[in-house]
């Protein structure tokens, strides 16, 4: 029996070990900047990849990503399962109810959005297909094809996350982009299936029409009868089998089944997944928590260690064309930006919410990169395209977010930790008096901010003078608005007895947040109010919070709280 | 760059649906039998395997599980991660703590439940190696020590899930039996650790000193720098990243480091996730969802895809030697249980209870398995004695939890809902009153038993005027003891517009449980109404009952809301 030796299964741990850690930190550093997590995983595959590791050390990276034999082999199957379960996981996000829900405008929207780039895409592919990158010896009808998929293509996911960030997510405009975006993913993933499947690689041998007929006919199959066979299957099987497991080990058992199934008859294991996926997800019988734990196992072990994989393959600054790349990216944008803003604007929207839309639309995202992928894996594309196609992919995503800011003119929440520092949380305050607690308080805040310690606990007792402010629950809240002030300062005391700062339901004050805010900025005391609010709701969260050692302990306490 | 052929992934994500799907479904039978869940994933394995599918059909074996090439190798790395974050959730749930609270009398019984096996173990195989299965050309210092080491370890995981069945684990005797299997674990595996280095299979070439002065050195940075380390790092992380996914990700990435250091010093990998979950797990700032997390995804996928494949090694049949199976559950069973008795009773328990020790720490479960595969797949043993071990892993751990039981006069606390069936749940009552939803669920009760309705209704009604039986927040459970009953019977009743029972907080009922228990049957109406309360302690989930369609619904909500 053929089996891995005890070389292999090292650098196979140690490569798993290092990619993922590299590229969660990654994915973290990305996200500190606001940007999608996704291009901090990409990166850590560079690092280690050809471009720069191999480059550095190529001994080390033949150790532990090798191209040949068994740990070559095993990590591919990996990645294979990482990246079927992430399609999973994206295809549990789809809800096809969303699209009836939303009507008429979703749907031209959403059918502009695959119509108009897809039309551009495949004449510019057609026409020019040298600019467009078609390597020698393909296939122009095929390559076309691809081509005009690929720029059509929308990634639910980041649009998804946009939308959160922006708090736009239940918001009409927020429920017509999902929409339109479901649409989207689900028509262009079929069409993509249906071109894989031209490519004549499946496990058996099959005319172009019986792959598409089989891929129409499980796309189906699986949205209908197979949708209501398991949203049946779900209660049953959680009230007679062990709880999650009995669910789990169904919705993943069933995934990796259509998974082969697809893969099969060769339109690869993904799009199987995906249908399962959305099939899975549409049942209001597969409950919160268990989607919980498929979804962050999944999101954060199997996504970041398959985006890192991508990096390990090519070589991203030798197969860089900035030509190329502004020709893609160019043509990919002008489509889909025009088809939705005109479909928006024939709905009736105002010329602000259907640029909105457009570029909403534009996210090109992880679906993006994992479709050039398939591509450059099947010889569909070349190196130079797909890091074509990946920069494309990353720039759109990158975009969307802040042009969408700025075209509505949001700003993204604050949340009140961001405003504690080590300077400003006093733990445990000594003051025993509404009075001394303030006076504490705002010598922190005001050290932490070079402010006058005197003047801001002046200005924050004749404010609690006015009204006081306990908010109940154990927590109170003075504060005021100070001119100079360029940012919200907060400064945070524990209080081991408790403080009486007259709160509706009587209940003394232990965690006590006393806000500083400019006086320009007229939203700030409110949302950071609400966030504290919101943030305390749980007693088990208050009651922990008065035990911690510091800030660090305080700070990762009230995040692991929060709703996410 | 070598990767797998379409035909390859087809037959691995197929391979791992029908392994996963089967191993859970007979895990879940196992269960309802009352036998461990590992037994059916087992079983799983050995109806894919040669045993029986490969006889059955040799040509399907070969393409859905090959033994060469690419599919082979995907394979075998996938469940070398398998076994090796499995060996992470049960390091996790070693608590290093429970050994020093239990003192004196856990350290004897988990030293002697090591050492008087161990002795018998060699010294059975030093002098009688034929008899023990030691294969031709196998040096016998190195079989005998393996024999040991195999004959005395205990299956942590197995003894927490009897006790807890039992509802044994918090009481003394239960965290004593913990704490000694905790220490037996450990000592364990650092002695096979140790034994896994002498075979000099590690990827560098390494001395045995060498060898054992690094897995020890390694062990004891682990519990004690690293232990402390990550207890720092894990705050730091959660407030300084996205939750869940930072700790997820360090979590997962430092395991597969450990992992991948002690396979490199041929003690293999296994060996450093477990370390790495001992070190993890006993952080108490890793929160309870992240455990659940990572023990949920791994316990319901992992374990069971890794516990199958087990089954497709080895011919079960072909390789079952009953005299072998019983020499060595005789030997196992004689040390281990007269070992752990006789500390049992030095440490002054009385001969019930430290017989009840010694067949407690009998349990040999998972861990020996993996030991056995291990100690195949290095050459050490023989498929015959794999299967050997095997049986008596399965015989111990299935005779624990009944014996233990009998000996303490134990019984299975029961549960509500097991006592409800289609005909005796009444969705949605037409009763207004107290009296008439009491006769409408003593006829569905009766009728569901066999019994006399109106002795029903008179005898339930009787108890009520004598007492209210309403619970508050919405339950009312009238109840009655019947004579002529052999086993409870439970009506239940949704009213939509709820009905007065006089509850202490004068909340009419829209639950309502009728409960009729034997007159012999002292504890059965407090543990089924103590059940009750228990259950159904959560708004959320009393609300969400309310709008069921069925029974089966009504099951999947109470059990998926029920703590675990």
């Amino acid at each position: 029996m053929d089996s891995l030796t005890h070389s292999e299964i090292t650098a196979l741990l140690l490569a798993l070990g290092v990619l993922l850690a590299s590229a969660r930190l990654l994915g973290e550093l990305a996200r500190r900047f606001h940007l999608p997590a996704v291009l901090g995983e990409i990166l850590a595959g560079i690092l280690w990849g050809p471009t720069v590791f191999g480059a550095l050390a190529p001994a080390g990276r033949t150790f532990l990503f090798p191209s040949h034999g068994g740990g070559a082999l095993a990590l591919d199957g990996l990645t294979t399962l990482a990246i079927t379960l992430f399609l999973l996981v994206a295809g549990m996000e789809v809800d096809l109810s969303t699209v009836w829900r939303q009507g008429k405008s979703a749907v031209s929207v959403g059918v502009a959005g695959i119509v108009v780039p897809f039309a551009l895409g495949f004449a510019a592919s057609w026409y020019l297909p040298e600019i467009m990158g078609m390597e020698a010896g393909a296939s122009p009808l095929i390559f076309a094809l691809f081509m005009a998929t690929a720029l059509s293509i929308s990634a639910l996911p980041v649009i998804a996350k946009t939308l959160m960030d922006l708090n736009l997510y239940r918001s009409d405009l927020g429920m017509l982009l999902i929409a339109a975006a479901v649409l989207n993913d689900l028509v262009g993933w079929i069409i993509f299936a249906v071109i894989l499947g031209m490519l004549g690689t499946a496990a058996i041998t099959l005319s172009i029409g019986q792959t598409i007929g089989l891929t129409l006919g499980f796309t189906v199959v699986m949205l209908t009868l197979g949708r209501g066979l398991i949203n049946r299957a779900l209660p049953w099987i959680q009230a007679h089998s062990s709880w999650p497991g009995g669910v789990l080990g169904f919705a993943l058992a069933l995934t990796l089944m259509a998974a082969a199934f697809t893969e099969w008859i060769g339109v690869h294991a993904i799009f199987g997944s995906f249908l399962a996926g959305v099939a899975l997800g549409d049942s209001q019988h597969l409950r919160e928590k268990t989607r919980a734990v498929i979804d962050q196992f999944v999101s954060f072990i199997f996504a970041p260690l398959f985006f890192a994989s991508i990096g390990l393959k090519v070589d991203f600054i030798a197969n860089f064309d900035a030509l190329l790349v502004g020709v893609v990216l160019l043509i990919a944008t002008l489509g889909k930006v025009f088809g939705c803003s005109l479909a928006g604007r024939l709905s009736g929207m105002d010329r602000r919410e259907s640029w909105a839309v457009g570029f909403g639309m534009n996210a090109r995202g992880a679906m993006e990169i994992i479709l050039g992928l398939l591509a450059l894996s099947n010889g569909l594309i070349g190196e130079r395209l797909f890091v074509a196609l990946v920069f494309m992919a990353l720039a759109t995503s990158l975009l969307s977010g802040p042009l969408l800011q700025r075209l509505l003119h949001l700003k993204k929440p604050r949340r009140f930790t961001d405003f504690i520092t080590t300077r400003s949380f006093v733990n445990p305050t000594a003051a025993v008096t509404r009075e001394d607690a303030i006076t504490e308080l705002s010598y922190a805040a005001a050290q932490a901010a070079g402010l006058d310690a005197d003047a801001v606990a002046r200005a924050v007792l004749k404010r609690e003078e006015l009204m006081a402010t306990g908010l109940g629950m154990g927590v109170a809240a003075p504060h005021a608005r100070l001119p100079g002030l360029q940012a919200p300062v907060i400064a945070a005391g524990l209080s081991h007895f408790g403080i009486d700062f007259d709160a509706p339901d009587a209940c003394p004050a232990q965690l006590i947040f006393l806000i500083l805010t400019p006086v320009h900025d007229d939203g700030a005391q409110l949302e950071i109010l609400a966030d504290i609010a919101a943030s305390l709701k749980a007693r088990e969260l208050r009651e922990k919070l008065l035990q911690v050692n510091g800030l660090t302990e305080f700070l990762a306490l009230v995040k692991s709280g929060q709703p996410h």
